[in-house]
Protein backbone atom coordinates (compact mmCIF):
# COMPACT_ATOMS: atom_id res chain seq x y z
CA UNK A 1 0.00 0.00 0.00
CA UNK A 2 1.42 3.40 -0.78
CA UNK A 3 0.78 6.06 1.65
CA UNK A 4 -0.37 9.52 0.59
CA UNK A 5 1.19 12.82 2.63
CA UNK A 6 -0.27 16.19 2.31
CA UNK A 7 2.80 19.14 2.19
CA UNK A 8 0.89 22.16 2.88
CA UNK A 9 2.27 25.56 3.55
CA UNK A 10 0.21 27.53 6.57
CA UNK A 11 0.29 31.11 8.39
CA UNK A 12 0.11 30.98 12.49
CA UNK A 13 -2.70 31.76 11.88
CA UNK A 14 -4.28 28.94 10.00
CA UNK A 15 -4.35 29.91 6.74
CA UNK A 16 -3.01 28.38 3.51
CA UNK A 17 -3.58 31.04 1.39
CA UNK A 18 -4.31 34.96 2.23
CA UNK A 19 -7.06 36.83 0.08
CA UNK A 20 -7.18 36.44 -3.46
CA UNK A 21 -5.31 32.80 -3.23
CA UNK A 22 -1.78 35.35 -2.12
CA UNK A 23 0.62 32.95 -1.51
CA UNK A 24 3.59 36.09 -1.33
CA UNK A 25 3.87 35.16 2.42
CA UNK A 26 5.31 31.97 1.97
CA UNK A 27 8.93 31.97 3.41
CA UNK A 28 10.88 30.14 0.81
CA UNK A 29 14.95 29.85 1.16
CA UNK A 30 18.09 27.57 0.12
CA UNK A 31 17.59 25.52 3.35
CA UNK A 32 13.67 24.96 2.23
CA UNK A 33 14.58 24.33 -0.99
CA UNK A 34 16.55 21.00 0.14
CA UNK A 35 13.88 20.44 2.12
CA UNK A 36 11.77 20.21 -0.53
CA UNK A 37 14.57 18.51 -2.54
CA UNK A 38 14.48 15.35 -0.29
CA UNK A 39 10.98 15.20 0.68
CA UNK A 40 10.43 14.94 -3.37
CA UNK A 41 13.53 12.45 -3.94
CA UNK A 42 11.96 8.95 -5.56
CA UNK A 43 8.38 10.14 -5.25
CA UNK A 44 6.53 9.48 -9.08
CA UNK A 45 3.03 10.47 -8.13
CA UNK A 46 1.51 13.80 -7.37
CA UNK A 47 -2.15 14.60 -6.54
CA UNK A 48 -3.49 18.23 -7.01
CA UNK A 49 -6.99 19.55 -7.01
CA UNK A 50 -7.24 21.60 -10.02
CA UNK A 51 -6.34 24.93 -8.45
CA UNK A 52 -2.99 24.40 -7.47
CA UNK A 53 -2.56 22.05 -10.14
CA UNK A 54 -3.45 25.27 -12.65
CA UNK A 55 -1.11 27.31 -9.99
CA UNK A 56 2.21 24.96 -10.35
CA UNK A 57 1.62 24.30 -14.37
CA UNK A 58 1.46 28.18 -14.68
CA UNK A 59 4.79 28.33 -12.65
CA UNK A 60 7.00 25.08 -12.90
CA UNK A 61 6.99 24.78 -16.39
CA UNK A 62 8.05 28.32 -17.15
CA UNK A 63 11.54 29.96 -17.45
CA UNK A 64 10.69 31.28 -14.24
CA UNK A 65 10.01 28.22 -12.21
CA UNK A 66 13.13 26.66 -13.82
CA UNK A 67 15.43 29.05 -12.50
CA UNK A 68 13.76 29.38 -9.43
CA UNK A 69 14.26 25.61 -8.70
CA UNK A 70 15.80 23.48 -11.34
CA UNK A 71 15.57 20.15 -9.27
CA UNK A 72 11.74 20.73 -8.34
CA UNK A 73 10.74 22.22 -11.86
CA UNK A 74 12.52 19.01 -13.42
CA UNK A 75 10.99 16.55 -10.93
CA UNK A 76 7.07 17.90 -11.18
CA UNK A 77 7.77 18.14 -14.73
CA UNK A 78 8.59 14.27 -15.00
CA UNK A 79 6.11 12.96 -12.19
CA UNK A 80 2.63 11.58 -12.49
CA UNK A 81 0.42 14.52 -11.84
CA UNK A 82 -3.54 13.31 -10.83
CA UNK A 83 -5.84 16.19 -10.82
CA UNK A 84 -9.08 15.70 -9.58
CA UNK A 85 -11.16 18.34 -11.35
CA UNK A 86 -14.57 18.05 -13.88
CA UNK A 87 -12.73 17.26 -17.40
CA UNK A 88 -10.03 19.56 -18.64
CA UNK A 89 -7.55 18.95 -20.90
CA UNK A 90 -4.53 19.78 -19.49
CA UNK A 91 -1.63 21.38 -20.55
CA UNK A 92 1.17 19.88 -18.57
CA UNK A 93 2.58 16.55 -19.79
CA UNK A 94 1.92 13.61 -17.55
CA UNK A 95 -1.09 14.46 -16.05
CA UNK A 96 -4.34 12.48 -15.29
CA UNK A 97 -7.48 14.01 -14.76
CA UNK A 98 -10.12 12.27 -12.23
CA UNK A 99 -13.58 13.77 -12.78
CA UNK A 100 -15.96 10.83 -11.25
CA UNK A 101 -15.50 8.62 -8.14
CA UNK A 102 -12.66 10.58 -6.76
CA UNK A 103 -12.17 8.97 -3.78
CA UNK A 104 -12.69 5.31 -5.05
CA UNK A 105 -10.08 6.28 -7.58
CA UNK A 106 -7.50 7.60 -5.57
CA UNK A 107 -7.92 4.75 -3.30
CA UNK A 108 -7.18 2.13 -5.81
CA UNK A 109 -3.83 4.42 -6.81
CA UNK A 110 -2.76 3.67 -3.39
CA UNK A 111 -3.08 -0.05 -4.07
CA UNK A 112 -1.24 0.39 -7.10
CA UNK A 113 2.70 -0.04 -7.44
CA UNK A 114 4.86 2.60 -7.12
CA UNK A 115 6.23 5.30 -4.39
CA UNK A 116 4.43 7.26 -1.70
CA UNK A 117 2.39 9.89 -3.22
CA UNK A 118 2.91 13.63 -2.08
CA UNK A 119 -0.62 15.99 -1.62
CA UNK A 120 0.79 19.49 -2.38
CA UNK A 121 -1.53 22.08 -1.22
CA UNK A 122 -5.35 21.61 -2.43
CA UNK A 123 -7.34 21.87 0.25
CA UNK A 124 -10.78 21.10 -0.79
CA UNK A 125 -9.02 17.44 -2.52
CA UNK A 126 -7.17 17.13 1.25
CA UNK A 127 -10.54 17.01 3.49
CA UNK A 128 -12.29 14.94 1.10
CA UNK A 129 -9.47 11.90 1.65
CA UNK A 130 -8.81 12.84 5.19
CA UNK A 131 -12.62 12.41 5.54
CA UNK A 132 -12.60 9.41 3.40
CA UNK A 133 -9.37 7.93 6.10
CA UNK A 134 -7.09 8.19 3.01
CA UNK A 135 -4.42 10.43 4.37
CA UNK A 136 -1.21 8.93 5.98
CA UNK A 137 0.58 11.79 6.91
CA UNK A 138 0.10 15.53 7.07
CA UNK A 139 3.10 17.52 6.93
CA UNK A 140 2.34 21.28 8.16
CA UNK A 141 4.43 23.88 7.84
CA UNK A 142 3.73 26.70 10.16
CA UNK A 143 5.71 30.09 8.10
CA UNK A 144 6.57 32.91 10.94
CA UNK A 145 3.83 34.94 10.04
CA UNK A 146 0.19 36.00 10.87
CA UNK A 147 -1.41 37.23 7.29
CA UNK A 148 -4.68 38.38 9.15
CA UNK A 149 -7.27 37.05 6.00
CA UNK A 150 -7.76 34.34 3.82
CA UNK A 151 -8.79 30.78 3.76
CA UNK A 152 -8.26 28.23 6.49
CA UNK A 153 -6.52 25.56 6.38
CA UNK A 154 -8.87 22.39 6.52
CA UNK A 155 -11.66 24.64 5.38
CA UNK A 156 -14.68 22.88 5.04
CA UNK A 157 -14.35 20.10 7.54
CA UNK A 158 -17.39 18.47 8.35
CA UNK A 159 -16.67 17.92 12.07
CA UNK A 160 -13.50 17.67 14.21
CA UNK A 161 -9.97 15.87 13.38
CA UNK A 162 -7.75 14.69 15.62
CA UNK A 163 -3.76 14.11 14.93
CA UNK A 164 -0.76 12.09 16.55
CA UNK A 165 1.92 14.43 16.54
CA UNK A 166 5.07 12.47 15.07
CA UNK A 167 7.99 14.94 14.58
CA UNK A 168 8.57 18.28 14.91
CA UNK A 169 11.53 20.58 12.81
CA UNK A 170 12.69 23.95 13.49
CA UNK A 171 14.37 25.78 10.40
CA UNK A 172 16.91 28.67 10.48
CA UNK A 173 14.28 30.95 8.87
CA UNK A 174 11.77 30.06 11.08
CA UNK A 175 9.74 27.33 9.49
CA UNK A 176 8.43 24.77 11.69
CA UNK A 177 7.39 21.81 10.47
CA UNK A 178 4.87 19.55 11.98
CA UNK A 179 4.28 16.05 11.25
CA UNK A 180 1.06 14.24 12.27
CA UNK A 181 -0.81 10.90 11.53
CA UNK A 182 -4.24 10.91 12.08
CA UNK A 183 -5.39 9.63 14.98
CA UNK A 184 -6.66 6.30 15.41
CA UNK A 185 -9.66 6.41 17.18
CA UNK B 1 10.76 47.00 31.83
CA UNK B 2 8.53 44.20 32.45
CA UNK B 3 7.82 42.04 29.29
CA UNK B 4 4.55 41.07 28.28
CA UNK B 5 4.01 37.56 26.87
CA UNK B 6 1.09 36.16 25.38
CA UNK B 7 -0.20 32.19 25.63
CA UNK B 8 -2.69 30.58 23.75
CA UNK B 9 -4.02 27.96 22.81
CA UNK B 10 -4.54 27.61 18.93
CA UNK B 11 -5.75 24.27 16.74
CA UNK B 12 -3.69 23.11 13.51
CA UNK B 13 -6.24 25.23 11.68
CA UNK B 14 -5.47 28.40 13.77
CA UNK B 15 -8.42 28.49 15.52
CA UNK B 16 -8.47 29.87 19.29
CA UNK B 17 -11.84 29.41 20.07
CA UNK B 18 -14.36 26.90 18.42
CA UNK B 19 -17.84 28.22 17.65
CA UNK B 20 -20.17 29.92 20.48
CA UNK B 21 -16.60 29.95 21.97
CA UNK B 22 -16.11 26.45 22.59
CA UNK B 23 -12.72 25.36 24.13
CA UNK B 24 -13.90 21.59 24.74
CA UNK B 25 -10.83 20.91 22.06
CA UNK B 26 -8.19 22.23 24.77
CA UNK B 27 -5.65 18.65 25.30
CA UNK B 28 -4.97 19.81 29.15
CA UNK B 29 -3.46 16.93 30.74
CA UNK B 30 -0.29 16.56 33.60
CA UNK B 31 2.69 17.58 31.85
CA UNK B 32 0.43 20.56 30.22
CA UNK B 33 -0.27 21.47 33.93
CA UNK B 34 3.17 21.34 35.15
CA UNK B 35 4.17 23.48 32.12
CA UNK B 36 1.57 25.77 32.99
CA UNK B 37 2.55 26.03 36.46
CA UNK B 38 6.47 26.92 35.83
CA UNK B 39 5.10 29.70 33.29
CA UNK B 40 3.26 30.95 35.69
CA UNK B 41 5.71 30.86 38.93
CA UNK B 42 6.26 33.92 40.19
CA UNK B 43 4.20 36.20 38.01
CA UNK B 44 2.67 38.90 39.24
CA UNK B 45 0.44 40.12 36.69
CA UNK B 46 -1.86 38.86 34.29
CA UNK B 47 -3.69 40.90 31.50
CA UNK B 48 -6.96 39.78 30.06
CA UNK B 49 -9.52 41.10 27.47
CA UNK B 50 -13.14 41.31 29.19
CA UNK B 51 -14.71 37.77 27.81
CA UNK B 52 -11.68 35.81 28.52
CA UNK B 53 -12.01 37.54 32.31
CA UNK B 54 -15.15 35.59 32.74
CA UNK B 55 -14.72 32.85 31.61
CA UNK B 56 -12.08 32.67 34.19
CA UNK B 57 -13.76 34.30 36.81
CA UNK B 58 -16.55 32.15 36.72
CA UNK B 59 -13.51 28.64 36.91
CA UNK B 60 -10.79 29.73 38.45
CA UNK B 61 -12.64 30.71 41.83
CA UNK B 62 -15.05 27.85 41.81
CA UNK B 63 -14.85 24.30 43.90
CA UNK B 64 -14.27 22.75 40.35
CA UNK B 65 -11.22 24.89 39.07
CA UNK B 66 -9.61 24.24 42.74
CA UNK B 67 -10.01 20.52 41.71
CA UNK B 68 -9.08 20.45 38.38
CA UNK B 69 -5.71 22.16 39.11
CA UNK B 70 -5.82 23.81 42.84
CA UNK B 71 -2.25 25.51 42.23
CA UNK B 72 -3.30 27.41 38.91
CA UNK B 73 -6.22 28.28 41.01
CA UNK B 74 -4.29 29.65 43.89
CA UNK B 75 -1.94 31.83 41.36
CA UNK B 76 -4.78 33.00 39.32
CA UNK B 77 -6.36 34.42 42.84
CA UNK B 78 -3.52 35.72 44.14
CA UNK B 79 -2.34 37.45 41.73
CA UNK B 80 -3.30 40.80 39.86
CA UNK B 81 -5.73 40.83 37.47
CA UNK B 82 -5.63 43.86 34.46
CA UNK B 83 -8.97 43.88 32.63
CA UNK B 84 -9.12 46.11 29.12
CA UNK B 85 -13.29 46.43 29.39
CA UNK B 86 -15.80 48.92 29.43
CA UNK B 87 -16.37 49.82 32.90
CA UNK B 88 -18.06 46.82 34.79
CA UNK B 89 -17.72 45.91 39.04
CA UNK B 90 -15.27 42.90 38.86
CA UNK B 91 -16.74 39.83 40.77
CA UNK B 92 -13.60 38.36 41.08
CA UNK B 93 -10.59 39.80 43.78
CA UNK B 94 -7.24 42.14 43.45
CA UNK B 95 -9.14 42.96 39.45
CA UNK B 96 -8.14 45.93 38.01
CA UNK B 97 -10.87 47.56 35.08
CA UNK B 98 -8.84 49.79 32.43
CA UNK B 99 -11.13 50.99 30.48
CA UNK B 100 -9.81 54.21 28.70
CA UNK B 101 -6.40 54.87 26.77
CA UNK B 102 -5.98 50.77 26.84
CA UNK B 103 -2.83 51.28 25.03
CA UNK B 104 -1.15 54.00 27.36
CA UNK B 105 -2.21 52.56 30.66
CA UNK B 106 -0.80 48.99 29.75
CA UNK B 107 2.69 50.89 28.00
CA UNK B 108 2.94 52.46 31.70
CA UNK B 109 2.15 48.88 33.22
CA UNK B 110 5.07 47.47 31.61
CA UNK B 111 7.06 50.10 33.26
CA UNK B 112 6.74 49.60 36.69
CA UNK B 113 8.16 46.98 39.09
CA UNK B 114 7.09 43.67 39.29
CA UNK B 115 7.89 40.70 37.22
CA UNK B 116 6.81 39.72 33.25
CA UNK B 117 3.19 39.96 32.65
CA UNK B 118 1.14 37.28 30.90
CA UNK B 119 -1.72 37.74 28.41
CA UNK B 120 -3.74 35.12 28.77
CA UNK B 121 -5.76 34.79 25.56
CA UNK B 122 -8.05 37.52 25.27
CA UNK B 123 -7.75 37.98 21.41
CA UNK B 124 -8.93 41.46 20.93
CA UNK B 125 -6.55 42.96 23.28
CA UNK B 126 -3.71 41.31 21.89
CA UNK B 127 -4.02 42.30 18.36
CA UNK B 128 -4.37 46.09 19.70
CA UNK B 129 -1.60 45.36 21.79
CA UNK B 130 0.88 43.55 19.01
CA UNK B 131 -0.14 46.45 16.71
CA UNK B 132 1.06 48.83 19.33
CA UNK B 133 3.97 46.91 19.33
CA UNK B 134 4.04 46.39 23.22
CA UNK B 135 3.90 41.66 23.27
CA UNK B 136 7.66 40.68 23.40
CA UNK B 137 6.30 37.19 23.24
CA UNK B 138 4.03 35.17 21.49
CA UNK B 139 3.66 31.66 23.31
CA UNK B 140 1.37 29.75 20.73
CA UNK B 141 0.33 26.17 21.96
CA UNK B 142 -0.96 24.38 18.74
CA UNK B 143 -3.07 21.21 20.16
CA UNK B 144 -3.43 18.66 17.51
CA UNK B 145 -6.98 18.90 16.34
CA UNK B 146 -8.49 20.87 13.55
CA UNK B 147 -11.90 21.82 14.53
CA UNK B 148 -13.68 23.25 10.92
CA UNK B 149 -15.22 26.32 12.72
CA UNK B 150 -14.59 29.49 14.91
CA UNK B 151 -12.59 32.25 15.50
CA UNK B 152 -8.94 32.63 13.86
CA UNK B 153 -5.92 33.42 15.87
CA UNK B 154 -4.85 37.22 15.66
CA UNK B 155 -8.68 37.55 14.27
CA UNK B 156 -8.72 41.85 13.39
CA UNK B 157 -5.15 41.93 12.11
CA UNK B 158 -5.13 45.11 10.30
CA UNK B 159 -1.61 44.03 8.43
CA UNK B 160 0.46 40.62 7.98
CA UNK B 161 2.52 40.48 11.42
CA UNK B 162 5.89 38.63 10.74
CA UNK B 163 7.60 37.19 13.49
CA UNK B 164 10.77 35.27 14.59
CA UNK B 165 10.77 31.45 15.76
CA UNK B 166 13.31 31.63 19.53
CA UNK B 167 11.90 27.99 20.13
CA UNK B 168 9.74 24.72 19.56
CA UNK B 169 8.85 22.10 22.29
CA UNK B 170 6.94 19.29 21.28
CA UNK B 171 4.80 17.56 24.59
CA UNK B 172 3.91 14.20 25.06
CA UNK B 173 0.09 14.98 24.25
CA UNK B 174 1.00 15.99 20.95
CA UNK B 175 0.70 19.62 21.68
CA UNK B 176 3.33 21.71 20.25
CA UNK B 177 4.62 25.26 21.72
CA UNK B 178 6.17 27.23 19.44
CA UNK B 179 7.47 30.28 20.85
CA UNK B 180 7.89 33.73 18.30
CA UNK B 181 9.35 37.48 19.04
CA UNK B 182 7.36 39.89 17.26
CA UNK B 183 9.84 40.17 14.42
CA UNK B 184 12.36 43.63 14.24
CA UNK B 185 11.95 44.92 10.78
Amino acid sequence: MRKIFLFMMVSLDGYFEGENHDLSWHNVDAEFNDFAHKQNNGLDTILFGRRTYELMAGYWPTPEGMRDDTETAKWMDTARKVVASEPFTPVWNNTTVVSEDVIGKIAKLKQEAGTDIVLLGSNMLCVSLMEAGLIDEFRLMYNPVAIGKGTPLFAGLSKPFKFDLLHSRAFTSGNTLLTYAGKRV
